[in-house]
């Protein structure tokens, strides 16, 4: 499958494209799912997250599902309760901002606590199995820190940062915490039968070099080092193009690249020894055709020859994205890059 | 004065510091005048624009003075209204998304339309006039087009991007217009007694290089080959640190740099023949005054001894920040990079 010849730094007869979020908003038979379903009512049934994670491989000719879940679907059982507001983003009922919220958390255990989702994983398995990897993932540390203690979407970091800058023993403690909940929850991924995960670090470009390399890194890290070996992991941190040789530190197998940086640019600074995914700009789906094949064939040149990149977008596609594009996308990474 | 020193690159006594959006929300002497007038009242009057400005010179050791305006006053010239919503951001009564639209915009003269700003630049020359300079000011032009067509702030750049990717010509049209509107702006700012003008490029990381380079940057290098041997220019393009080398094309004096990279880093994609502003995390002031100062260390040791460094946060000070870190902050930087 090219998808893990690609992770694995092998040739490929054309480049491998999936799309972050490509079970989403954008496709109608979604939007038709999630008129009768809450999010989260949807993430729990394992027929129904199965279903959302294969829809848009029945559109596109996708390299890749990936399994349909949230990134804060582990709070729960750690005793932190959340829901979606109307508007879409996530609610935590009572954030986390003090030592005391941080020693009352609870150890998470995927198999008791997201049993749900390693049955879909394994749905999900028995349709494409031999066709397309499945990919697990789980957000990083820093990430849903800033959500814990937040309370949810932020624009300015300021609940998360004062705990980082004026009770730097309570960040790390909750951290710490948060890094063992990851740690099992992507192994039971790949026990569930997860060919592939992928860390989401969608806010850490928040962050200054400085605390990044003291209150993010490590524990990306740790994590990467105690999932290690078992399947490809790809790490994307979001935001971070300006740090990436300190994001390349993370130990994984491929690193995402958001679109603010040229590929190859990227990939110098990563280091020639990892693979990486990226990185259109989300928005070129909004343009012509024109337009969209003129800035898939830059990323192409830029990457040249050389085996170990996945193509993506260098963040989640918008639930008002024009479909015809995406189809016109799939279709062209693989036209452009198909090799004799 | 060191702050003209430092934008000449030559050595000073102590680095020098200002603070982006110094006159602001965060002063309880600004808020009693904003509960009694609306911001754009505030602007329009020019004592109170003198006042506001100097306000926060009175309660800290700044080495500038930036005029109080906001980057969308020359809009109301142009044909564009809009006002300031409850929350605080900008509401465009009627965005621009045609190129009817764009064909229908008026040419800006700042005499008439904002002739309050000149007299506000006056008044506060007479005050500071020998103790420290006084900036001026104006969006960029993609900052400027974005807030246009969108109609106000935005998350993902919907409009201003598909308008770019599937109708250049039309966008392009509007850049010129900005362009030429600006280039006034600025010259007549610096005709009133601007000594200093800073060209604030807040949205323009939403960009990748590729389109940086062909949307963007070329209006900013028109507008500072069109100002430029005048006063200092200073150019800064937040959240594009991932694309400096591009960056640095602009032909400014001195480069803005955001926190989301190392300033020693920045500065040699920059080039050491240009100066570089910044590059505290703004949420800084919201920790320990142990973590500013480790902070405020950092940078100073990563600049050395090489002159031509103002510094300044990687972004605007929020309402929230707390005054005494405020104080504390200007305090450190002039005393931990005094010169004996």
């Amino acid at each position: 499958m090219r998808f893990l010849d690609a992770c694995n730094r092998r040739p490929v007869d054309a480049t491998p494209i999936w799309i972050m979020r490509q079970a989403g908003r954008y496709l109608p038979e979604y939007r038709a799912i999630k008129e009768k379903l809450s999010f989260i009512e949807m993430c729990e049934d394992p027929a129904t997250a199965a279903e959302v994670t294969l829809q848009p491989l029945k559109r596109f000719e996708l390299d890749a599902a990936i399994i349909f879940a949230d990134i804060l679907l582990p709070l729960t059982g750690m005793g932190i309760g959340f829901h979606f507001a109307k508007t879409g983003g996530p609610v935590i009922e009572k954030p986390v901002r003090s030592a005391a919220d941080v020693a009352g958390l609870r150890p998470f255990d995927p198999l008791e606590h997201t049993p749900y989702l390693m049955e879909a994983i394994k749905l999900v398995r028995a349709e494409v199995d031999g066709k397309v990897p499945l990919i697990g993932f789980s957000g990083a540390p820093f990430t849903l820190a800033s959500y814990i203690v937040e309370g949810g979407g932020s624009k300015n970091y300021e609940h998360v940062k004062t705990m980082m800058f004026s009770d730097p023993g309570t960040f790390i403690t909750l951290m710490e915490a948060i890094t063992e909940a990851v740690v099992d929850y992507l192994n039971a991924q790949i026990d569930a039968g997860a060919q592939v995960v992928q860390l989401f670090d969608s806010w850490v470009g928040c962050l200054s070099p400085y605390d990044y390399q003291r209150f993010a890194l490590p524990y990306v890290q740790q994590i990467i080092a105690r999932v290690k070996g078992r399947v490809p992991i790809i790490y994307f941190a979001n935001g971070a193009t300006s740090m990436l040789t300190h994001v390349a530190q993370a130990g994984a197998d491929v690193y995402g690249v958001d679109w603010r940086i040229e590929i190859d640019r990227a990939w110098d600074q990563i280091g020639h020894d990892k693979g990486v995914q990226g990185n259109l700009d989300p928005l070129t789906l909004f343009g012509s055709q024109a337009a969209i094949e003129e800035r898939v064939q830059d990323i192409l040149d830029r990457v040249g020859e050389r085996p170990g990149h996945i193509f993506n977008l260098g963040h989640g596609i918008l639930p008002t994205a024009p479909i015809d594009n995406v189809k016109f996308l799939v279709d062209t990474v693989h036209r452009l890059s198909a090799r004799s």
